[in-house]
């Protein structure tokens, strides 16, 4: 069985401040028997031990001499207020430490030229902070230079970093790491992976994905009215998921009014018999109206590429849905079929809510946990629950690959049985 | 004092089902006090005496007799299924008559060549609607030939019809009246008026508007947290609102983050010192952040006339959302200011949900008193709550002219003295 | 014409900063002919002159020396916070006052001895506070010594007091303005009435109301929901009403599944044919389940009274709630009739949310007009929406007597007509 | 490894209609290590083998020959309609059976004395259903005869049952199975397990459980809104939760506002200096409020027991909430601590809504997964959810016990760490 160790700062030799619960012996480690969605870094290997995460009866922190940071970065996604309200929280209370700071939008707040001073984060002041969506901190996009970074973080004294964010976030987390260890100095860096689109490899669920589901069942239900309510009505909602269509397959699993759902993983045919144009014109003239349901990332080969990339180095997606209003419109204007599209496109109207029950939940675990990682000196790492484990997963499993929806799984297979889309489907050649 | 009377079918001498209440005379007039939004109809005059909505003790139909039928026309508005709901129970509870039809897909629904038939409506059949948003009739947009729509009531030997629409459909109701009249048949034609705009002339407001502002006001919620969360955010909504302002003035006292709220009835200037360009760059300078509300008709005398119109007849209107990205974007650019827009666009997100309680209230008042009315023998007429009061108003006196914000109104100052933004605007010449 | 007139402190000679819109003349008097609920006072004279609220284009108090304060007495209302932020955000911004203060838990607060110092008011201590419910300030219930208040309000060097509250706190208001005046002080007086039964006279619609009817309309959807999940299901919801059943009435208007509405206004026969008892099991044959909705001062006829009284003086209810579930229990077990009773008393659900949109803005103006008003000098007063108007009221006439549901309304008609429960109501006697 | 079979009615051999996806193989397991929560049935061994849920390549049923039935049983959880929703879409869209049919009002249904027929449960019937909380079938309490129950079932010629209730229901169904099994008939008879209480064995969150949550959350935040409101208020809530405290300490979680979560597992002092009553004196006088949540089982060690049982064979719980109220009350006012309590009891609030997202694809999969096991002529089993694997459990593995909160569980300790409230826990004694 492969282990996945995690690196420390040093021994861990204080004693906790925590005074009851069970703790977890520092490098305990937990079995998890990975799916076939995880599986791919582990090859013939299907259980991997992976630390878990927990509080530790010895840290390596003496907790009235932490000065903790937290820094929130990329576009907005439910539950960030509630990751910064637990980690505030836990340090506060629980482990008491002398103070906790917030970076200013993203990794800018690092950099002086900027002008935008971190800020003392009290209980008060985050006592109110879940109720409202986005991320008090302010956010940006982008690298900023890891040097710089790490000067101001030995200029205020900074022991522990929680880094929150995507992708690129967690690699720039694993530069100010590399970095800081480079100057051997004794910074604790702690990511706590956020992505709307729930693509982050060895996470199960990412935070804020079950709120943005839910908002984006009431697009769809909204889609579903406006179709219904005229003669071939078309309902068009476009999701979130540059890579992956977890919002749009779990949405229309919540929603079960949708007929066609395009994600990036499962190519379509447009043209054909076979394709989605021919498809829907047979079920207009069977049901007189239609949902689809795209992702932002569906259907890209039917596009020329795009050269443009965004401030997070992010190419710009082809326009799926605008391709899709033309060829349908075009197709069934040539075919004297009057129909007439609502398309919705809800996105910031989902990023920006606040997180449901659920996500604060599960938000206020992340945060706990990854304040008990870097008390015990643990570092270069991210918090994920996986498969209802909360374990501690080194920072370069998780930036290695992103998380695509499996094709062969019974969510999918859902999917498909409550759509009835799978001959518009092209299959993946082998090899 | 003026006062407006209602044509009716013939003399009211069948007394009523209905055991209880009070009943109302059938020419009994309430005078109200118009105000400056009203005026312009009655010049000089402010009181104007209009009949008052509710039961009669004589009816002109013997309810026995009685086969009644609904249409819903335009596009989708919260509280349509409430108003079916309304009508209906009414027709079978408390006057018992024979039938109560369904007219689908709007004026297409009497053509038998759309091959819609029209649906009975009891009261299992409408017990949940109210439920769902949307019309469970269907709608559609557009003229048909009243002739034939005529020939189809006296073939289904329908004796009153409750016209459900937009200003459009108001005119199509009058013609259905005339031609009804023409051929000396008795069928009361009775009108509720519909615009989520809320720019009816002489109608407080419009059902479904409440509701309309509740969601418009989220919006705008998403629109600010997103600004606030990066920095130089513009948060960027565009709103209902093809020739009034309502819902996005109304939204903006419901949510009072917004610096800009740009109208139809209130021009701007764009460049200049007193212009939006200016007051948005000093505006983010001093807070880093800015939320406008921009209704769809608004800032149309910047655009070019489009040549083309939509199945209603309305003029489509220019993009005047676009119009300010692409212009604000080069602005800033050009003044080196990094900036982020989130632009949100909750239009078909806001018309198919369901109504909320004070419009579900309204929206049985107005099916409740649309079926007294026909019961009377009273034709040509709509149902309208005119400042808390519930009359019945002449046809014509609705589709003469549509309503539009009064810049001289409380509503509109609250709006000036939330934003501070009075100084954009330009005053409307004299004359 | 009858004409109310509203006291002053004295000449309005100060130009206001106020740099747009339209004022108000000082005594400008709107002319509103009142409705039959209102009618009681003025007795022949259906047109009475209200003077007008609104900005005047003169003061009385020179801004830059106005220290305002705030008080929130009695239970919690939606909406609380929003007139807080409304008074707050107009005497910053738009008349740039010296200092706003908060007076911690209700009128407690004036006094040292509770050891609740008052807090500075800001606009950031505000910004956020109309997201939550309840009240910032804190409330109490019960008198306080009035010379006291008035010690403390000079002590501060307060100039103008805005009291919301109930009934008793407006004659509490009266009371204080009374003590200034004997003293020959400055001080302005103003009310902004709130009770959540919706009985205060004079006001068409008190602030909150809106929102306490969508959430008790939430209520009745369970009840109704668990009432037909069961054979002979019996759904009870309690709703607030001490002696108006107003929430009740409205409620069910917007949720028409209620068979039984029972109100302070409306006695009722528990026993006999025609009696509650009777009609409920004639109903549980018919369509074997049943949900009833009870205001909380319905039926006190039928209990013996109770000789306790809460803090803020009002006589405790008798338990009809309890009363019905014996009585209907005892009834349905003698005829051997199966049943489930439901009960749900949501009172603390519906008082503690956040304003709806519709409350939202309604607060809105008036906080505003509330800080017009005292600018210019005006005391002694309250401010109200009359018929779509917003007015000036003397304080003596608002708490003069309570709004009762008028039981020849066409709203009571309407619930009637929805619950065909007119036969178990006792006419009441003439004279 | 343990083993767990699941008997079957005979051999599979009719191929399935499904015409695409990844079928499991008939007795394919997977290996699940259970956590510290469900280890008790199986003592020293953590790895348990249980069959995998999903569609089979054979049935034992041939698709056109199939009469299934649902029942549902107990009291109202979301989802309900939901699950019903998802097997008549199962067994109509993609099995095409013959028939499927809706028992009425729980086990009563079967019992022609009842009189309710069986309904045809059709896609248009179930269409909207899921829009509504309770169940569409109407359910009741309490055990029937089970040979009179297999008599219906044989009479209607039924081949699956899909039982849908909580643990007497369970029992319920293995009496069924076993009664089947003797007269040697093929049906097969499988249970969806559900209790608002999360108190299933092997069920890891059962259906409804996460709506439960939210719902519950704002009752808590309701609480907290009107304890900081006044002086030393005390809000107190009590939630769902006989044997087990899961909703009391997830909504907990969900909502961080709460100082003390009294559940059943964990035994608490009233008195004493460790006890309730002087933390929250002391808890008042140091933050003026407080928050309570009490679980309906919780502190019954406190109360005499009652010797009345419910229609299910419960026990009828003392009034903890009753009790607290009146210590509480007592001990504050010896002290002469003025204070304030709000009761909220949200029971029937929670249980009757829809489900949330999160809850609706669950109960997709439940339903979808039952079907496919009937199917396959699987039997004396239930369809469950352990760690994110849907999987088979027999019958009495269901019903042996319930599961209660892990008191050294990371939730629970959460619970501890948000509270504060550890003092006054009585430790458990070994043993």
């Amino acid at each position: 069985m492969l282990r996945t160790g995690i690196p420390t700062l040093g021994p861990a030799t204080c004693p906790t401040p925590l005074a009851y619960g069970r703790f977890i012996d520092g490098d305990s480690q937990t079995c998890i028997r990975l799916g076939p969605d995880d599986i791919e870094e582990f090859e013939a290997e299907a259980d991997v031990a992976f630390e878990r995460a927990g509080p530790r009866a010895k840290l390596f922190f003496e907790p009235s001499g932490v000065r903790a940071a937290i820094v929130t970065c990329g576009g907005l996604c439910p539950g960030l207020n509630d990751v910064i309200h637990a980690i505030v929280m836990e340090c506060h209370h629980n482990y008491k430490v002398k103070e906790t700071l917030g970076v200013r939008f993203g990794l800018q707040g690092f950099l002086p030229r900027y002008g935008h001073p971190m800020v003392e984060l009290t209980p008060a002041y985050v006592s109110t902070i879940h109720n409202t969506g986005g991320t008090v901190l302010g956010t940006s996009r982008g690298p900023q230079p890891v040097t710089e970074i790490v000067d101001a973080l030995l200029a205020r004294e900074i022991n522990m970093l929680f880094v929150i964010g995507g992708e690129g976030t967690m690699k720039a987390a694993m530069k100010i790491s590399d970095e800081v260890h480079k100057r051997r100095e004794r910074i604790a860096v702690i990511g706590v992976p956020k992505t709307i689109d729930n693509d982050i490899n060895l996470v199960t669920s990412s935070f804020g994905f079950d709120t943005a589901v839910e908002k984006a069942a009431e697009a769809i239900r909204s889609a579903h009215t406006e179709a219904i309510s005229v003669r071939n009505g078309i309902g068009l909602v476009k999701l979130m998921g540059r890579e992956a269509g977890f919002i749009a397959a779990q949405a229309t699993l919540a929603l079960k009014e949708v007929n066609y759902v395009l994600v990036p993983e499962a190519a379509f045919a447009l043209h054909g018999d076979n394709g989605l144009l021919a498809s829907l014109e047979a079920r207009l003239k069977a049901r007189d109206h239609a949902v689809i349901v795209v992702a932002e990332g569906a259907g890209q080969n039917l596009l020329s590429e795009v050269d443009e990339f965004d401030a997070s180095g992010n190419r710009k997606l082809g326009d799926i849905a605008g391709l899709l209003m033309k060829e349908i419109g075009g197709y069934l204007k040539k075919r004297e079929i009057p129909h007439s599209f609502k398309y919705i496109d809800p996105s910031y109207l989902i990023r920006s809510v606040p997180a449901n029950a659920n996500d604060r939940v599960y938000c206020g675990f992340l945060g706990q946990f990854a304040v008990h990682a870097a008390m015990a000196g643990k570092t270069e790492m991210v918090v994920s629950r996986l498969y209802d484990h909360y374990v501690h997963l080194p920072l370069p499993l998780v930036t290695q690959r992103s998380k695509k929806l499996n094709l062969a799984s019974a969510c999918w297979q859902s999917v498909l049985e409550c759509t009835g889309q799978h001959h518009i489907l092209i299959p993946k050649a082998c090899g």
